[in-house]
């Protein structure tokens, strides 16, 4: 035995091992823990399915046993062997018997980081940082978050598009923009797909969105800011008012959180200790203006760059009073003064102070912000020209309103921030595969 | 009648409109055509899902004659009014008895563009050059075969990851990069997600794939070339022969072209003529030296820059080639010489003279670069030093592969460059939505 002549069965994810008691298998992954003792050598292997033990007992496969002895933790490793029951072993009751081992590819040792190792260094080794379900588990989340977010936007009739990143003038709000050198001139990184999901409503698109990377020349070094991070942006023609928006936007969220707790809710459960709860619609509703009266009632002291918007602890507050008020996570916040806003915000007819806008917090953190715009070709030029918006370089923008254009609104979600709501994860840095800040461009 | 108040009913899409017969309903749409004749007013009236007639009756309700004679080609209108049956109507035989309508946003005349006007200024004028069934039909292909390729891939255990757009250092191949002002210093945008990709290969993902924008600073001006464009990249661990991604490739290919016909596949006939074919699958293969060999024997005579590749026109005269010979679109071409793929590519251990890479081409035009990457971390370095690939700036890179990394491979799809094929598009601006290029920054 061992010595015959025998086909290479085709590989098995080890997440599947347990229904292939009896079977010779072949398995491919990591090594993950090495137990090599006298008379028995066990290890743990890993791949993105799951961990299973490996057993052999010394002396019965001539070299099979100084081959185990070679590996190293981190190594990846082909093997074949059988698998069986073994009620005493925790990963899942089976181990498998190897019959025969190939080392792919050695990992020194030792390993640059441990878990001890400090988070920025962590960083640098992000691809040895990553290994492992907890790290794997944000990204699984993730991606069936945007697919059941696609499916929903799908069924809703929104077509999605691909806009430019690389814009020939530096976009519109008041956000830092980075420059590009393109054939001896200057392109700019779009900080939104904003303008363009509008140029798509005015060519007659209904509903549009788009997921895709935003770029932001911000220095802000907090756990929730980026300079690039992933969007979902869409944007719905000939809406009544924002709250077409809002409602759009609530339905779906629950419906993707939803999606997320059916799909992955156990795993979660499992690995971050959390239950995924589906949020109840309508969410919560407030004025800008009644949401900082209450903060401020409630102790909020709004610092200076926060004199007509909310900050971050004003957010974090706001948060725990609608908990406590309406037992809700989510709140949009409303009316944000036309001050704090870029020039193309409609304003309601009965208030030109503020804007037909909102933010969704979700327990204390800016998730999305929308609204409605204007599409009124004078009403836009005179708020630009109001908001000191120079007319030439969104010439092009601006052209879309003079020859046929709907009402039309729409949003921009942060996925990222959302995936760090969704498992409570206490930094964007874990919810980005390679996070990118003012001092991290690398690996 | 007409006088009395009634209660606005939801919008229906001008598409719905036929199963709507003796119902009022809300419609809202651009102006195609008015027909403004002394008795009778007719107006086209289009959405994203068709178009349909108006009718007026004059003098039938006060003022409203009046608004319609008011309305301008390319005006945003909503209107009210009762569906009826209406054989003679080219127009789906139904037609809309208005009787309300509201001039939402007026189109200046003339519009700046008309059918004769060339190609570039209509680009100028993109929105405008947008509006319409036949140029809204390839973004909705785009969006229908991108849902396909991802429900086969995801169906695959492929997870969609986001790799980041900003690099710290020009990344791999030969191509220009674009250099970005970025705080101070300098980073670069990804030509492709090729090092991330493999990266979480590293990290111990097992089939990752992503659907991003992907930059090239190359000045070219052809038809097929863009500055910017949306690259579907995908990446596969544990395989065992660059012949597995191929195999891949093909079936995901005719599933999501198959899907493509069956959802939109009758109007692609409409539209553009053209009946969708499902590609069999095996595609046809041929290795590089191969198709040198009877493209030469053909009359091919290749260019300075093709002395050891294909150009476009071996490309197109191969394609002509091979359906003449295999009655097929496509074609692999493999085994490209070192000389002519990145470092990192893996070399058959027969013949270290190439690679085990392959490009598809589909009808002329390469679409996909594809191979097994090299993972053996002695020899990557090796080869890197080999083709003067300096150690430094891809250390990140190379280190992935001290600690464990199976064998793995994977490709680059060009979406845009898919459309253009499926849909027989002369350039790839009419495939993207809004074109980049080295003299196009703009709208």
């Amino acid at each position: 035995m061992g010595q015959e002549r025998r086909e290479a069965p085709g590989r098995v994810l080890v997440g599947q091992l347990s229904s292939r008691v009896g079977e010779r298998v072949r398995v491919c992954g990591w090594v993950q823990t090495l137990r090599l003792q006298r008379r028995m050598q066990f290890v743990v292997l890993g791949d993105e399915s799951g961990a299973v033990q490996l057993t052999n007992r010394r002396e019965v496969r001539p070299g099979l046993d100084e081959q185990i002895d070679a590996l190293t933790v981190g190594s990846a490793v082909a093997l074949t062997g059988t698998v069986v029951d073994a009620p005493q072993v925790k990963l899942g009751g089976i181990e498998v018997l190897v019959d025969a081992i190939e080392l792919v590819s050695t990992a020194e040792q030792p390993l640059p980081i441990a878990e001890t190792t400090n988070p920025d260094r962590r960083l640098d080794w992000r691809f040895l940082d990553l290994r492992g379900p907890r790290q794997h588990l944000p990204f699984k989340v993730g991606d069936l978050l945007e697919r059941r977010m696609r499916a929903f936007l799908f069924g809703r009739g929104f077509t999605e598009l691909h806009t430019p990143k690389l814009m020939g003038a530096a976009s519109e709000s008041g956000a830092e923009v980075f420059r590009v050198d393109y054939f001896g001139s200057s392109a700019y990184l779009a900080q939104s797909p904003q303008f363009y999901k509008q140029m798509a409503i005015a060519a007659g698109f209904d509903r549009v969105m788009e997921v895709g990377p935003v770029f932001r020349a911000e220095p802000s070094f907090t756990s929730r800011h980026a300079t690039e991070f992933t969007g979902l942006d869409l944007e719905m023609a000939w809406i009544d008012s924002v709250d077409e928006v809002m409602r759009l936007e609530e339905e779906l969220l629950a419906e993707a959180i939803a999606g997320v707790r059916d799909g992955l809710g156990q795993q979660v459960e499992e690995i971050f200790g959390i239950d995924l709860v589906v949020p109840a619609t309508p969410f919560p509703r407030m004025t800008l203006a009644d949401a900082r009266r209450q903060l401020v009632q409630a102790g909020w002291r709004p610092g200076e760059r926060a004199s007509q918007d909310l900050d971050g602890e004003g957010e974090r507050m706001l948060s725990r009073l609608v908990a406590d008020r309406f037992g809700h996570q989510f709140v949009f916040v409303t009316d944000y003064p036309v001050s704090v806003r870029p020039f193309y915000h409609m304003r309601p007819a009965n208030d030109p102070t503020v804007t037909s806008s909102f933010d969704l917090i979700w327990n204390g953190l800016e998730v999305t912000t929308g609204a409605q715009r204007e599409h009124r070709h004078d009403v836009l030029v005179a708020q630009a020209a109001e908001q000191g918006v120079a007319p030439e370089p969104i010439r092009h923008y601006l052209d879309c309103f003079r020859y046929g254009c709907p009402p039309h609104g729409g949003l921009g979600i942060g996925v990222s921030r959302l995936l760090m709501k969704l498992l409570d994860l206490p930094s964007i840095r874990e919810a980005t595969l390679f996070f990118r800040g003012p001092n991290r461009l690398t690996p």
